[in-house]
């Protein structure tokens, strides 16, 4: 037959969950949310407990997880701040491998068309499109976020479901994302109100059900193709609006709701920045009870709409004998507050925003001695990328890639000199905070240091946060004016500075390269610098062998 | 006739040399050598006293000079370290201005080949050019370094050196950069021992004549396109090979050479880093006053050359009726240790080695009130291509170009608000200094920052230096590990933090577009975040007036 033997081809199967919370799957302990088949996965793989990514924000989170590099690398602080064309991708690493790196679903990449235009690349060559989808081949482009606005481009969903009888200028509105009451009216899905109420679209209709079919169909075609393939399944949900389908709409009430993990001692005299998050309007609507009664088990619903699909997609490998070929990645690319912290949202760094899930089933046998476990080593969103480029064989280009592979923590190796904190930055320029905290534009900024205990938020033109999470794991007592812990927050600051001074951009020139270079390679390329007279150049040849 | 009005028509002419102190100008106060013509320069404009490059060292000093960016930002560390592909430059904001960026001499530009080739960009097409010479229109570029190196090319001045008569495979080298000894020998001009020889060619075959006659050719020609230039006349000279032709060979003689800036005390227990530099081949000749006095009467013969052919140049401009419209800027990419602080070439950040001459004469009536003055207010070298930008009518771009426009300091206006440090970066993975440091590539970083008084060199695993310019102007004393400076390292430490932690490669969102963003934008483009009910939107309309 002409498909290539599935169990020689490596695969990865890229998912990832918008906006979903680490502790809200039943394998990170949520008290009702049962979420049996990614269970399953982290039972067939590891589940790393400390995962954080470079911004908890949707757009500059995913270029981390799309470029292996740190927000101040790529440089789009934030959603639909264009990623600099020539900003290498993971696309373009795993191409150099022969692996196709395929989209299905969101990956909120916004094109660098000024730039593009200034080196004359075409959008719609080949090199335009991988320029244009942050390296991706975009099988299925669909950022999942789509209001009625002129002239923008309908998804490929919404023709689905004007194919499936939802009529209308904008069926994904309309219809998948909007609640309908008893009587059968529209109730707009934008607001939290609405949680309660089903979607106006079936289970199987809807995007998460969608996009996994589309992945499938994607895995199907690929056979024949041959090459390897890294699929990057980005599902929207559960990301707001806060709509599910029956009958994940009413499959949790608000006894289900978790309490909040906030404390009154929060609001007496927070941080300015932190203080003027709490008094965004999302966040007033968060702290309120009858908000998250209404809104959290919705989103508990879309998760377990994910769980029952992934369950699909599973068997689906299973049955095309990819399941012992195949890496399955899952994980987010943020949190969300839900009235934590009385915050509502992402954006800042405590626990629930900035950590998320992660679960690598790695089909090697070198990995089956690590399979169920449960790894704390800290990780960042960048090293995926550079697991992926290891996985398939390459070597990770560290002037590139910031990140670290993760392949000898899914062997349940020990590495000694692993890193001893992550870091984690926040743009706060495109928030009403700016306005209120009377920020100019290049000063809104937040850098996040943890190291396994503390964790250190510097804050340009206020003082740092400082919280104990040994001490204190619910992030309730800021330390950060606290003169007992000046020691330690000069430890933490002498750390971001060297994180900060490290290469960013130094992309151009390998390592390797540096290291090969000496003063014999500059006499060799007949430069003499410094040398007295020919004598001398005589002993230094001699002296290198030349 | 076809030619436009020089009068109305604004250029720039940028002069720069290479390896040129800041003090071996006649007008910055050397005792030996008279500069005329540059100090009549100084006369017509502003003589800048405290200026100084991004990196100590041609290739990351000149990228920064070209694209307004420090070095970490334009991520070319070294010689050689290709720009990336992409990087903005000088040249693409001249010319949506609808200026010429043109090039006669050096760049030490290195093209991004694999970027330029990942992103199908054909290196023989007018953008490949752009992207390959650095934003300059190339009418002749000569980045003056040409050893005997089998296939390379060979410079359009070898040509000329051919048909002037000078034959064989490398007539720059063997006649242009060779001396003659009295029995008329060629004598090897790469050692410093025939340093006292005269060139091989005449002084109006020499490179710096031929140089600037280049840039009168392009200067007259440029008169039939009529748009407005910025012509970067960029001379090799006075960098090494350090050979004159006559008469400046013999110009100046081992008594005109000043006494070494240097104390017993740095050599002992000097700080890791610089102990190193110290002992490199060029330092340890340069130590010899022997050395000395054979290279730095050539030199300064160099300099006097040059000094005579921009007393030509500027004449010219003159006859051209040009000079009442052409902003002329002299300055030098970094300087020369020449033995002082037991030190040769640069690469560290001592006043002689970090720190340029610069002298940009105006000729708008609005800068008549300043001319003949000294500034001495901290400038960058990032400064320069922000005011061409603004000379030019255009608005710098600040999250771009990182430098600020010096048009205030020339038009002799206080400015309140103007930097109160720079900062100077060196990456030493290229030198021999890595291996006896035992350093990893990654970790070869050197920072200075100068407040005006303190200079603070950051060198990541070592204890840093500090040098008060006040109590210290010869920077004898490094005070890096005197415990009485702890608060002052401490202050620098938390600027340096500052500067490493602002935007470096936000490119693509300027900060207008930021600031114009608010939660109206949000709501009117159809996404309600956070929003609990319908009047709570429709409030929400009101108020923003939607």
């Amino acid at each position: 037959m002409a498909d290539t033997d599935p169990q020689t081809t490596k695969n990865v199967l890229f998912i990832m969950c918008d906006q979903l919370r680490f502790d809200y799957l039943g394998c990170a302990g949520h008290a009702r949310l049962e979420t049996p088949n990614i269970d399953a996965l982290a039972r067939r793989g590891v589940r790393f407990s400390r995962a954080y990514v470079q911004s908890p924000v949707c757009g500059p989170s995913r270029m981390s997880f799309y470029t292996g590099r740190y927000m101040r690398s790529h440089g789009s602080n934030w959603n639909n701040f264009p990623l600099r064309v020539g900003e290498p991708t993971l696309g373009e690493h795993l191409k150099r491998l022969g692996v196709r790196n395929v989209l299905v679903g969101k990956t909120h990449m916004k094109a660098d068309d000024e730039g593009m235009a200034r080196l004359g690349i075409d959008p719609n060559s080949i090199i335009g499109v991988e320029a244009a989808q942050c390296g991706f081949e975009p099988y299925e482009r669909d950022d999942g976020l789509h209001p009625t606005r002129p002239g923008a481009d309908r998804p490929r969903y919404d023709g689905y479901l004007a194919a499936e009888g939802y009529a209308g200028p904008n069926p994904w509105e309309d219809f998948a994302n909007s609640g309908e009451a008893a009587d059968g009216t529209r109730q707009n899905g934008w607001l939290l109100a609405h949680g309660d109420k089903p979607a106006r679209v079936s289970d199987e209709q809807s995007e998460t059900p969608y996009m996994t079919r589309r992945a499938m169909d994607f895995i199907r075609e690929a056979r024949a193709d041959g090459r390897p393939w890294c699929l990057h399944l980005s599902y929207i949900k559960p990301h707001w609006p806060y709509i599910a389908p029956a009958p994940y709409h009413d499959m949790f009430g608000p006894d289900d709701v978790q309490p909040a993990i906030r404390s009154e001692r929060e609001r007496q005299d927070p941080h300015p920045v932190y203080g003027a998050f709490m008094d965004l309007r999302v966040s007033r609507n968060f702290a309120r009870e009858e908000v998250r009664r209404r809104v959290i088990p919705a989103y508990m619903g879309l998760i377990k709409q994910i769980d029952d699909q992934l369950g699909l997609l599973f068997r689906f490998l299973d049955e095309e004998g990819l399941s012992g070929s195949t890496m399955i990645v899952f994980t987010s690319d943020h949190g969300d507050y839900l009235g934590d912290h009385w915050l509502g949202e992402k954006d800042l760094f405590h626990e629930m925003s900035v950590k998320v899930p992660l679960i690598i089933a790695d089909p090697a046998p070198e990995a089956d001695a690590a399979r169920g476990t449960v790894s704390d080593v800290l990780v960042e969103a960048i090293d995926l990328a550079a697991t992926f480029i290891d996985y398939f064989g390459g070597t990770v280009p560290r002037h590139i890639v910031e990140g670290r592979s993760l392949t000898p923590h899914l062997q349940g190796q020990r590495v000694d000199n692993w890193r001893s904190f992550v870091v984690s930055e926040y743009d706060y320029s495109m928030q009403d905070v700016r306005t209120t905290l009377k920020r100019d534009v290049s000063d809104c900024r937040l850098f996040m240091l943890f190291d396994g205990r503390f964790k250190y938020i510097h804050a340009p033109g206020f003082r740092p946060m400082l919280y104990d999470l040994d001490a204190d794991p619910h992030e309730f007592r800021d330390l950060g004016g606290d003169p007992g812990y000046e020691a330690e927050r000069a430890r933490l600051k002498d750390l971001l500075l060297g994180w900060a001074l490290t290469d960013h951009n130094r992309i151009t020139m390998p390592d390797a390269r540096i290291a090969a270079y000496g003063p014999a390679t500059q006499l060799k390329s007949g430069i003499l610098i410094g040398y007295w007279d020919e004598a001398e150049v005589e002993r230094a040849r001699r002296q290198y062998g030349l």
